[in-house]
């Protein structure tokens, strides 16, 4: 380890075509602890490819779908995790832009760069790859990469299950980074940090002199945050039913760095505070089957709804831009990994996201 | 009477700073036929505008209002109406852009031209005079400018009441039209057309090539038709739940006439026939409380959903742009006026719209 920005990392052993056994975060059912078990993990298949973890951290999305909201057709044992970083240790067939030994954050918004989505500008959602948290298999083959010792098998989860000392993604799902830039902080580019930067540079396109307002301060609202700041708006409210956001050590100040004029709790407002038009971005997971309690009617005020996955971020495409803008300092990500823990202490760095007491708590593996 | 494009009409007589006794149609309760009666029609105040009308049609949200939807705060007895052309009769205290005699259309989406709103080029909302379904007085004093014989007062709707002879309207409300305009066709422009079409030119920008899919084919779905054969879309998919709506006379022929390609009644079709991404314009009017049954994961597939509002023209300032557009034959009113009936038979009016037999019938006054 060592070298620069503490970013060089010891190339995998050389188990390409092997079955790998490594420790990995198993779900076993909804809100019950995770369990750190040995796991086999089979070699990539077809467009595949193979990941060493080495930094993981939770998003609101792994908390929900833990605590099995939207849960259905949810199925278990399940490895979940989405948001990291790692090194290629293998690839399977056809995988021509990666190698053993790349630095690479996995996406679970794939792009396979083929589909007419892919093609189209309109969208980043791919026809094959686009989130679906239900999907528990790969593509290739409708089975699942992960095993326990005794051969059944552990589900993946939105396309990436990194909580996990290897995993298996197919390669729309991976994207290829500069060894140069620190792999801790590509982790938050991932999924929060993009989606919410994504979402005021893609989603709203927000430009200069812009209020914007953001509820919920976690990682993904602070990032929304810093988007809009580089974006130079010139208002930036930050809204949160947690006090706690607003103290000192959490979203107050980190969030003023990242520009924010305002703060409240609307549990301590009792009148509305916006009206006109304006445009909401959607982008947090809402729990099946509860609807919004929606009224068409509320359009007519000018306002406009739309969702945003992954930040509207073409993840092959355009995140290796998003990592300069990080390295060029247009981005600021260092505030938003309040905590490290080893990776054995995931439950612990669960707590500290459910409890509202951290950003992003990054796992070492 | 006659004269060019038999839209030379006589001046009213000497009224001004007196009161009109004329015929309007009164609804007197939810549902119940409007009674032909005479009224008194006050003169305009600071600002505001007497006009004589000439045609007035009937629109689906004069039948909802009439019909008792989003009641809650509704006043009786009131005249409805609001898509209608006509002449100036006397113009109050300050109004400088309109004199006696002026072809003019109401907007019940008015443009005060001088709020922070009317302002900035995102909305077409007036701070003042946007739509606002309950109101049902003047804002000069919060009084009515009709009344009965007896001299109760008579409530306006929508900041224009057009099933009147004659009518009050703030100046924001009314806009002049060039005398060599046919009023008869302008009057599509006071509502349902400029809402299709600016839905399209609007608030979804249609582009050359784009798909364009219908929900309702009365006459603010045509006139969405018709605004997006102007802008070249090349896929025009007409879907409506009344089958009668595909025959000849009606949206089957004029709606192709307006180039529409395609046409279903989702009641024959047992499978969904859409998905990816999408804009969705919302225009109809919704009955309160009912909520749209709508899950914001849906969302996450995409689409976007909007809301537009007298399709998001700022009716001042570019309703003529469109009655010019109209004249260059940019865009084709002809088949909207499917009846013409006198105003004693406003009710008979009303139930070709709500059974679905007519477009708009235009009302002679
Ligand atoms: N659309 C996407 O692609 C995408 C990507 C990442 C995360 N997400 C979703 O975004 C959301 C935020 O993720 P995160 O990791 O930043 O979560 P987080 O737990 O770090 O932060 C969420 C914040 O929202 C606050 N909050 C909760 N209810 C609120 C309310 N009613 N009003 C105001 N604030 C409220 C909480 O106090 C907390 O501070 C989650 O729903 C997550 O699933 C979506
Ligand atoms: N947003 C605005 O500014 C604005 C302006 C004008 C009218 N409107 C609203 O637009 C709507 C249409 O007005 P219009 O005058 O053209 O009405 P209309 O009565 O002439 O036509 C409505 C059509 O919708 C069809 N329809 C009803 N339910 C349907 C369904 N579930 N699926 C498909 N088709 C369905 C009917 O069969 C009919 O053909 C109304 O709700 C009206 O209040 C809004
Ligand atoms: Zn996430
Ligand atoms: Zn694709
Ligand atoms: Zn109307
Ligand atoms: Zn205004």
């Amino acid at each position: 380890m060592g070298g620069i920005d503490d970013n060089t990392w010891p190339m995998p052993g050389d188990m390409a075509g092997k079955v790998i056994t490594c420790k990995a975060a198993v779900a076993w059912g909804p809100g019950l602890p995770l369990e750190i078990e040995e796991v086999r993990v089979d070699p990539p298949q077809k467009m595949e490819v193979r990941i060493k973890i080495l930094f993981t951290s939770i998003c609101h999305t792994d908390l929900s779908a833990w605590q099995g909201e939207n849960e259905d057709q949810r199925v278990y044992p399940r490895i979940f995790g989405h948001e990291a970083s790692g090194i290629v240790e293998s690839v399977g067939e056809g995988v021509r832009d990666m190698k053993k030994g790349d630095h690479v954050v996995p996406i679970f918004n794939g792009e396979c760069g083929d589909c007419v989505y892919c093609k189209c500008e309109k969208t980043n959602l791919c026809e094959i790859f686009r989130v679906n948290p239900f999907k528990s298999v790969m593509v290739n083959d409708g089975r699942s990469r992960f095993s326990t010792k005794l051969g059944e098998p552990i589900y993946h989860f939105l396309n990436t299950s990194t909580f996990s000392e290897y995993t298996v993604l197919d390669s729309a799902c991976v994207v290829k980074i500069e060894p140069q830039v620190s792999l801790k902080k590509m982790t938050l580019l991932s999924c929060g940090v993009s989606t919410g930067v994504g979402a005021v540079w893609n989603s709203a396109n927000v430009k200069a002199g812009s209020t914007v307002a953001i509820f919920g301060l976690g990682a993904v609202g602070l990032a929304v945050a810093e988007g809009a700041r580089a974006r130079a708006a010139s208002k930036i409210i930050g809204v949160d039913i947690n006090s706690e956001k607003f103290t000192k050590d959490l979203s107050l100040d980190i969030g003023k760095a990242m520009g924010m004029t305002d703060f409240f709790n609307p549990r301590d407002v009792d009148k509305p505070v916006h009206e006109g038009w304006g445009l909401t971005v959607t982008l947090g997971i809402h729990p099946t089957p509860r609807m919004l309690p929606f009224h068409p009617m509320e359009l007519f005020h000018g306002r406009r709804i739309i969702g945003s996955v992954f930040g509207d971020v073409k993840g092959k495409t355009q995140l290796p831009h998003f990592a300069k803008e990080c390295m060029r300092g247009v981005l600021n990500l260092d505030e938003f990994i309040t905590h490290e823990l080893p990776f054995s202490k995931i439950n612990e760095a669960f707590q500290l996201l459910l409890k509202g007491k951290s950003l992003r708590c990054l796992l070492h593996l």
